[in-house]
């Protein structure tokens, strides 16, 4: 409990923990106040990621390589999930949809391109590993062309129904996984030497084991607490601000649930060590397109109301693609310098205003 | 004769050929049993497109150099041309179609992927010559761009009428055929130092001239009698199967027509000779783009019942491009392990699942 | 003067100076002859476009490092920008578009085609600085899906009137501007020692200041004549030769607002200088898509009969996209040989193809 207190007394950002109470309050004073609601449980967010992602890694710590590692890959997306899976029971399909493919493009494009830029202000260029940024970025590439394949290359106008849309979505879906799955063998036991710079938080102390159970269990449940708060108000805060699902999903979505490994790859980015820093922005995208995106796909039909499928809106699959395209193209050179950073940033930008001005009408929905 | 029956002997793959005789008794015997002679068709092309290959190497190692290694080269997939003439003579345009961008789509992305995946299975990492993996994937980007640029940058609902496209598909199959013999010049003349390690079966007894030609003539006559048995029964076998043309041409016949050369190439791949593998596999896909498309397009004028355009459907362009790319990203790194190989062919196997479950319809017919 | 004269007689394309009093007495003789202008026109841009490289250079020599650099960037595409302020005038919005991609398309496949295969030509294989080629390549692939990501991301069928798609692009032509500003600070201020070999015209005798300037005066004053007649006949002449303006902007005005930093850049690639010939040919294609295209975006506000969008149609974004990742993907691996720069003019010869037998058709005008 100590060990807890000293992290947050030595993060600043836990103390925005204060806004997971007060966002459970203003739920039950007043409910209808939507914008208030919405501005609360995101900055509630926030702090309860970073803590999750703070108890995942202990928790790895304590369970030994393989398990570790699977654990800190499996749950390393946890805030994501837990909101999507959120949105999912409130058969909120674009706003699932553009999270997945909004955490993807804000991974690859946003938080490398952050670090990119925020090493470059400090550091005139920086050089490092090509042969681990290739391994990433190609990982990526294949796993976002998975994921997207079947929106990019199937007519979707002439598709003969639902029911046929369905059938391919939980055939992917399994297929990503069984890759998911292969991926871990490949990183965790056959070649996990090639991954060994991807290791987040070296020579930090951890906490005990019992307070990083107890933590990731306490944290979990606030996190699905306030996120059904943010599923519920978004909807009409949006509105309010003239932003769509798609926009909130792909944008707001994306950075809330980012913001926790952004703080450790960005740190990692102004001590030169720009080889973790892509790690983690290619590997946290990576992990987007091929668990967390099928885990949804097949949890749908659990807590749904209705089965999702893996469509995205064209739109969608071109942001992804591009996204990837260019992460993959800027991160194969092994070197960098500020204006690198600044361009990702601004295609970024460049895609955030597109999707607020023109939102997708009506696709991607089922 | 005998280094004929000794070959037989040596390499099992041939014993199939068994089946050439089987599957010509059961077209005069049961001509309508479609299924039986689909699979037995299926059965006897692998052995003699093996065959075929040997015999064409004959040839030109006795040729000499500039004639055998433009034999070599035009030679190298004439299994696929001839089944996709036949298919043709029959006006099943969408089985060529499809069959064309299935051949570069399964060398690049299946025949890459097992050679990778079956070299990382024996050896931790593979490393490889990235200059001659980039100049192979550079031709073969460039090969494909061409081939499909009228179908990306035409809007093709707005072409106004079958008589453009035929004009525009004529004017780039010879432009393609003008590129493919400069590239024929490139790799045999001027530059062929840079194409030696693609050298194929070097230190292999060739045969003797006579037999080799003879051989090359009496399987070319077998392939194309099995190959009308196999476009005629594909059709009705394949909807016993479940199976759109597109699928059947994209699939099944790329992967009968690639079997002879997916035979050398894994096998150089577990030796530890991916150069090798990379040039076969790159090099095939670059020339059915840049030769055995364009032929068929010009040959459609004398062959077919009416004249073929080089009008893709759009979901082809798509997987032809990212499986282009992707090939081209993978091999230019010039290091290789199991996964990645196992990755190139999970996207083999989402395209073969998006397209058999969700079939092109209509378009690209013409 | 006598250095005017001296450059004159030197150089032998400003012997077609000639053309310029001889199109503007056409104009006064003859308005209706429209292919006669049309093709006058275009040979007295060419020599013009020349004498402004040459001016700019001077001017740019004599202001010191950063604002002769500044000039130098900004004033690179005068003639492009000149003509496509005479198109935004006459309200030749397709016009205007097709030359903004078309410049693109022209610098990244068929100028650096042609120094390639020039070079090609004359040496075996010529090896360059990839890290100086990657660069640039990395700028070109970002500045353009900037550019193109709204006709790319929104669907534009979709899109709910003119008024949105006109918001949309001043603020991505402001966007694009500030990342133009962006990249000058960093090419000409923080990181300017990359940017070395770029450096053009080193060891040739410049011209005193007032001769540049008062050059540099006159002959936009020409060029904007001679553009006016250009563009009036262009339309006409255009329909006799069978030409769409697309075509005409795509290809016609693209090679003749190309044509002066051709001749610099093939010239360095025939002296083994393939570092000079990259980084103009993508440099240029950079310049036009951070700031000629917003810039005339913001420009038809002030001088068009309405304002412009930066809504491409839908060929357009694929030839660049295309053309871009092409160009990027070759000049990556700093080695050439001839066939290299022949496949980059034969992708360029297959859009222009294309383009003449298959014209876009109403969408992107406004």
């Amino acid at each position: 409990m100590k060990s807890l207190l000293n992290e947050i007394r030595r993060t600043p950002v836990l103390w925005m923990l204060i806004f997971v109470p007060a966002v459970l309050v203003a739920e039950t004073v007043a409910p209808h106040s939507h914008t208030l609601l919405f501005v609360l449980s995101v900055l509630a967010i926030v702090p309860l990621a970073a803590l999750l992602s703070h108890a995942t890694e202990a928790v790895a710590a304590k369970t030994g390589d393989a398990v570790g590692g699977l654990l800190n890959a499996t749950l390393g997306n946890l805030t994501e999930l837990i909101i999507a899976i959120t949105a999912l029971r409130a058969g909120q399909y674009m706003l699932v949809k553009a999270s997945i493919a909004g955490a993807i493009v804000t991974n690859a494009l946003f938080m490398l391109g952050a670090c990119l830029l925020l090493g470059g202000l400090r550091y005139h260029v920086q050089e490092y590993n090509r042969a681990g940024a290739r391994l990433y970025s190609g990982l990526l590439l294949m796993a976002t062309v998975a994921l997207l394949a079947p929106s990019a290359v199937a007519d979707l106008d002439l598709v003969q129904g639902e029911a046929v849309m369905r059938r391919l979505s939980v055939g992917l879906a399994i297929l990503l996984i069984i890759a998911y799955a292969l991926g871990l063998l490949f990183s965790l036991k056959t070649h996990k030497e090639l991954f060994a710079s991807a290791e987040h938080g070296e020579g930090e102390e951890h906490w005990p084991i019992g307070l990083a159970v107890g933590t990731l269990l306490v944290v979990t449940v606030l996190v699905a607490l306030v996120s059904e708060i943010f599923v519920e108000s978004v909807q009409k805060a949006a509105e309010t601000f003239g932003m769509s699902p798609a926009f909130v999903g792909f944008i707001i979505v994306s950075l809330v649930g980012a913001a926790a490994e952004f703080a450790v790859a960005s740190s990692a980015a102004r001590k030169d060590r720009l080889d973790m820093s892509v790690s983690i922005a290619l590997g946290s995208a990576s992990q987007i397109a091929l668990f967390v995106a099928p885990a949804l796909v097949l949890l749908s039909y659990v807590v749904g109301p209705s089965p999702m499928s893996l469509q995205f809106w064209p739109g969608a699959v071109t942001m992804v693609m591009i996204a990837t395209v260019t992460a993959s193209f800027i991160t194969s050179s092994g070197r960098s310098a500020w204006f690198v950073g600044a361009l990702l940033i601004f295609i970024y930008a460049v895609f955030a205003l597109t999707l607020y001005v023109v939102p997708p009408t009506g696709q991607g929905t089922g």
